[in-house]
């Protein structure tokens, strides 16, 4: 790939073209920050799509819940891209086959782009790659951007910095409040769903999540949700798009998002040229040339 | 200081003047790699000194058996320098108040050099600095180099990385040799001293960890000290001496090991230079002008 080739891939993907979008933005995990040399708009946020953050344990249904939230977002015309950075999702798995899920329901829909993307940051988080696509998907015609992740602990909290609205979807299973607690979870939600809402424990759940976050200034709402029967997907739909603008105007462009997404494209691209002259050194002497 | 006054310390310090030693010391840790380019000659290892590692957990009395081998290494007449690079040493607690320690028995011996190193790598383990001021010391006239360490977890164990001997110091009290396996260091042990021997279970220790070694290779050799009352640091000064210029070749240069040393002084660079651009990132604009 030349690097003439990248602005026209990009004014391809942004008429609509997803396999362009999909060629897209391989090349810009390959080309790292170089990216901002062809596509220096990348750098702007003259476009910011609205993007709602999905993160929980593992096993709380995300994906489930996105899928229904893909429905109801179509069903109101909503053109909507999904970034999947939870290891375990199947839109993860997925992209093992291919750059799509093969079985999802949205296979044929060219409204609906979804993108999986299996690593994360050297040091737990997102990586370079994960903030060079959600730039790209800002430039492109959706009305909506839906990211997943895994939050798991305190280096997985980095959803925080990208998402204008953090979902955080909890199950009620013995313990799961009590593990988002110790995660860091209930400190980054702006809303709270409380999912598999017909299993046992799903009241004391909400309820116990509502107490939590009394004690605070800001409580995020709870919501219920049966992702598998559809059920509550309507009111968490309304609930996300609430105020989205504002939301969004809010937390784009903070210092410190910019900064922390700044160490993570520095990062990635002091660790490639480190590899690269860690792999020369093979003796004293090529030590003694490396250093002086 | 100018850099045009780095070589004339380097050549009073390798005459034996502490004070340009520590002086050169204290530089090399503000000019990280950019001392390569006034002494590329630290970048060769022409003139190694036996290294001598001590490490082991917290309160195994790793400073007091120093103190005692100082004294006997003194005996023998051997200059040498000492590089504490443990938080919890008196060496380094010393260092705030000056370079040296005051209430050293050594305090006013010239041919025993100590410095204390409070920082440790971003990441855990040997900070960049350490690896420079060991290959200073490589090129002073010492005799031996002696290098304290606190070993209490995994990225804790660089200390094998630059030295030619690893003593792991054990003490017996209920759980020592089991955490010592957790952290790792029964791997890196070339040598076991079990210290306040005069204390009940240390002949038990002693078993425990012979009876683990056999189940290796290349069983370290497992001794005795009870430090405060220098019992069997003659033995264990032997011991260390043993085939000192055969380990030293043994371990020297190794590829691994260049490049693991490589790796901690490229990030320092990459550190420094990030904080430096981080700190420019006030906006979507500033932020910008970084990447394009």
């Amino acid at each position: 790939m030349k690097s003439d080739e990248v602005r026209p891939l990009f004014e391809a993907a942004k008429s609509g073209d997803n396999k362009a979008l999909a060629k897209l933005l391989s090349l810009s995990e390959r080309m790292g920050n170089g990216i901002f040399k062809e596509l220096p708009e990348l750098a702007d946020t003259a476009e910011p799509v609205f993007r709602i953050g999905i993160t929980g344990p593992p096993g709380a249904g995300k994906s489930t819940l996105i899928s229904a939230l893909i429905k109801e977002f179509r069903e109101r015309k909503k053109r909507i891209a999904i970034l999947a950075i939870d290891p375990s999702s199947p839109f993860t798995k997925g992209a093992i086959l291919g750059d799509r899920i093969r079985y999802s329901d949205h296979f044929l829909d060219k409204d609906v782009f979804i993108r999986s993307l299996g690593t994360r940051g050297s040091l737990g988080g997102l990586s370079a790659s994960a903030y060079l696509m959600l730039r790209i998907l800002d430039w492109m015609q959706f009305d909506l951007v839906m990211i997943e992740t895994v939050g798991v602990g305190q280096t997985e909290l980095e959803i925080v910095n990208v998402a204008d609205l953090v979902t955080v979807v909890l199950v009620p299973e013995s313990g799961d409040s009590i593990q988002a607690m110790k995660a860091g979870l209930t400190e980054i939600a702006d809303l709270f769903v409380v999912n598999k809402a017909d299993r046992p424990g799903a009241d004391a759940l909400m309820r116990e999540i509502e107490a939590n976050e009394k004690l605070g200034n800001n409580p995020a709402p709870v919501l219920k949700t049966t992702a598998t029967k559809s059920e509550g997907v309507i009111e968490l739909a309304d609930e996300i798009l609430k105020n989205s603008d504002q939301k969004l105007q809010q937390k784009r462009n903070q210092k410190n998002r910019l900064q922390q997404e700044a160490m993570s494209l520095l990062r990635a691209d002091y660790e490639a040229e480190a590899l690269n002259k860690l792999a020369k050194i093979e003796d004293a002497d090529s030590f003694k040339k490396l250093f002086t």
